[in-house]
């Protein structure tokens, strides 16, 4: 007999406590402590509820914090991947897809499919709400390296130019925040803890 | 000459991290590694995007997202309080709301005003909303001390009296979910983890 959707439910609910254990290479604000994929997604989905108004289009917040609660789900089985990595991309890679068809399977079918088809969206970064959460991934690593003088960008000898091509990605969702963050890259030239 | 909004913002969004550093009582599932706010406050929020339809009461899922969100802000002040502490009761402290004015007052006006307003919202716990983020703040622990032979409540000598007079609150959330939760309780009986 199959599981009601409750117990398919309280599963999924169990299986992702797993990503508490997935570990970022970017590290707390003003710390050395290596941030996990769920306190991630919960800055990030704390970001876009205080920040929407910046958005660049009128957008669907519910969507945008679905999205940022699940986004990482995948790296349960898949693992973080640095974004400077430049052996491995990040993106759909044939393995998260087959770690989302596992976890988000564990739901019952319709509640899958949906969080397939938002994980799906987010990823393909083309509507409001994907670019929005998008530019929200990009400025939390952005925030905290800024604040631990400059942090991966120096562990990683990340330069300049390589950063502003990853962090371009959030004047899809905001031309405000895209500002700020220019900004804040500018300075961080200065300071020297960035290099050109 | 008062900071930009999004200014102000940002400054939220960076005091907000310490979040990551208060650890609660409750331990993740099957492990001895104590939970902290912000995983916990993650975790919460999946909960309610995934468990929503049993909720009994038609709801504004975007509002039950905001309240789990931000619901253990304060603690970055007051601390956590363990739920079965008999010395200190955890709502509505003095604490706790100096602690929201203070750090919900980093941001602009009108939003520090609708944020504390729903923090507010959330621990009179009379709205459909409050009632089952309430409801998804009481499962969770109940979820991992069962997974964890008893977890908090062998380590504190919790009785089952205790723990269901604390549960209860479930079923104003959702009846569903407070029927799967007794059973539980009861099995925990059984198994001898939760003491009569």
């Amino acid at each position: 007999m199959e599981p009601s959707p409750l117990l398919q439910q309280i599963e999924f609910i169990k299986e992702v406590d797993k990503l508490k254990y997935i570990l970022r290479k970017t590290k707390l604000f003003n710390s050395d402590r290596a941030e996990n994929d769920a306190e991630h997604s919960w800055h990030l989905a704390l970001m876009a509820l205080i920040l929407v108004e910046h958005a660049n289009a009128e957008l669907d917040l519910l969507k945008v914090l679905k999205m940022l609660l699940i986004h990482d789900i995948v790296e349960i089985d898949a693992g973080d991947t640095f974004i400077y990595n430049t052996q491995k991309s990040h993106q759909n890679t044939v393995e998260e897809r087959a770690a989302a068809h596992r976890i988000f399977g564990l739901l019952p079918l319709p509640q899958a499919r949906e969080l397939i088809a938002i994980w799906e969206e987010f990823e393909a970064g083309k509507t409001p709400e994907a670019q929005f959460a998008r530019a929200m991934d990009r400025l939390e690593p952005l925030l905290q390296n800024t604040s631990n003088n400059g942090g991966t960008w120096n562990e990683f000898g990340v330069n300049y130019e390589t950063v502003y091509a990853k962090k371009q990605v959030i004047q899809h969702g905001s031309a405000t925040i895209w500002n700020y963050a220019e900004q804040l890259l500018n300075e961080s030239v200065e300071k020297g803890i960035l290099k050109k």
